[in-house]
């Protein structure tokens, strides 16, 4: 029998998974991202895991066919990250650093296109060729999959739609420097900036007024009608259902999957972006469909698994 | 000797090319798009024509290895057209019936894609793997080219940029019905739009207030200095550099290429877009550089027989 590693590095924990050759999960684990001496740790820690379960499942290294790799970083078409800020990394070959590390083929990607990826194959995107994975989490991460590629882009930062600007006259900054950034008012931590402002201009009584604001509790509040939080919803739902419908414009998907901690929130979503995507798609793309993941946590290491078994296999 | 036909045809004439095998162009005429019958003579038209030249050059039928042919509306990966609308054409399958009606293998494609593969191959995009291109015409096209591929997209409708929604309190509507869409300020039509509105709400002396206004006319006036020109050139550039600033976060190519009428106005245009797109680009995306066609009236012709040269090839 043979096997795939898939991983996914992030900035707290790295999830890794033990893959047969048809992309069963046997064996899933998790360690702690060790993010001390700039991350030069990480990879060290990550080989000694996998070696770990070798040695648990009674598993020789030879029958690894691969390994796959995700990080919270652009990572281009030849394995090179250039920086993960998240876990203190600057540029460097990481294909050949983590091939060096663990001793079997290494494929790397950057995070969010290896969950986009594991959606498409796995989870809510497989009966379709050509999706657009949008992950809602702190931030706004996306993957772009054409006939069943993912669109890397020339340095890896292919579907950065976290950072398309989407407000002109913004004060804030968003953490990349720029203002007016989608990820501004859409990611978890934007949704929970409109509640907070939203609370500080108004007096209407809502039951975030007593919460610690998070989109968890905004999205629970949501589904027992409170109207602030229902206000909230529907300017979450104005800004990302609007660039959803650009970016369809754009790569004309058959689907758009949300994924990320705030899609746990569920069909709820959908209700938000529906009419704001309609309103503003082209009509030649109105059949998009609009869907939430399906695999969830484990997106990530499933696309790392299989960007492995399909490059090995030059698919 | 073996040649390819590279074909562009528009709502108002066709453009036709004879190319040699390494797409050098021998010849290129023109004949009228002949609308009358919902559209079904031009096939046949083209075909004449196509005959005529073979004729004229003493060429055998059979020393043809294939046709390119761009058509104004989407085309999907196999063929079909889903209606085109200047031409009067509904749904069909056009690379079929251009076969069965011109006698040798065709290849077909959305107009705006294959001039934009053209600029790639033969123009100012040579030099690169990821580019977009825009066109700046009548109205806005484009075209995306990922690692030398065309994002064609589900329904042909791939790049169709003219259409992403960039303001949200327009009162007018688009052709496409929506509101607020990037060609209502950047297209010939949308910039002089623009000029009118201007010369109407102040009192500003302008050389624009005895002119026809078009593109043309404002470009000229604001080589010459027109303050007012200037201006209606400033919010061509704020729309259009903004556009191309979120267009690289997401497709993260190596240049973006502006083509199509107003594109003829020259590198001024550029001077328009480049602060909007950097104050909006994402960081990594930085680099991303802003050129203007370098093939213009004929990108489609040649786009069409490469297209035509690369799918005969299985490129």
């Amino acid at each position: 029998m043979k096997y795939y590693f898939g991983i996914d590095v992030g900035g707290t924990t790295v999830k890794q998974g033990l893959f047969d050759e048809d992309y069963n999960l046997l064996e899933r684990w998790e360690i702690r991202t060790d993010k001390t001496r700039g991350g030069r740790n990480i990879i060290p820690k990550i080989a000694g895991s996998l070696e770990d379960c070798l040695e648990r499942n009674k598993i020789s290294k030879k029958d690894i066919i691969a390994t796959g790799m995700g990080v919270p970083g652009p990572v281009t078409k030849d394995g090179f990250i250039n920086k993960a800020v998240n876990l203190g990394w600057g540029r460097f070959n990481l294909k050949k650093e983590a091939k060096k590390s663990l001793g079997v083929p290494v494929f790397c990607g950057n995070d969010a296109n290896l969950a986009g990826y594991g959606e498409f194959h796995f989870g809510s995107g497989k009966e379709f060729d050509n999706i657009i994975f949008i992950t809602i989490g702190t931030g706004i991460g996306g993957c772009i999959i054409n006939e069943g590629k993912i669109l890397i882009g020339t340095d890896g930062s292919g579907a950065e739609i976290g950072h398309i600007h989407v407000k002109d006259d913004e004060e804030d900054s968003c953490g990349c420097g720029n203002k007016g950034c989608l990820e501004q008012y859409t990611s978890a931590k934007g949704i929970g900036r409109t509640a907070r402002r939203m609370l500080a201009t108004t007096d209407e009584p809502s039951v975030l007024r007593d919460s610690v604001i998070n989109a968890k509790i905004i999205f629970d509040a949501i589904k027992e009608g409170d109207k602030l939080a229902i206000k909230v919803g529907e300017e979450f739902g104005r800004y990302l259902g609007c660039a959803m419908a650009n970016l369809a414009n754009i790569t004309n998907p058959q689907a758009i999957i949300l994924g990320g901690g705030v899609s746990k929130a569920g069909d709820i979503l959908l209700t938000f972006l529906e009419e704001p995507f309609k309103k503003n798609v082209f009509h030649a793309c109105k059949n998009v469909k609009l869907l939430c993941a399906s695999i969830k946590n484990d997106a990530g290491i499933y696309g790392a698994a299989k960007l492995a078994g399909d490059s090995i296999n030059n698919k």
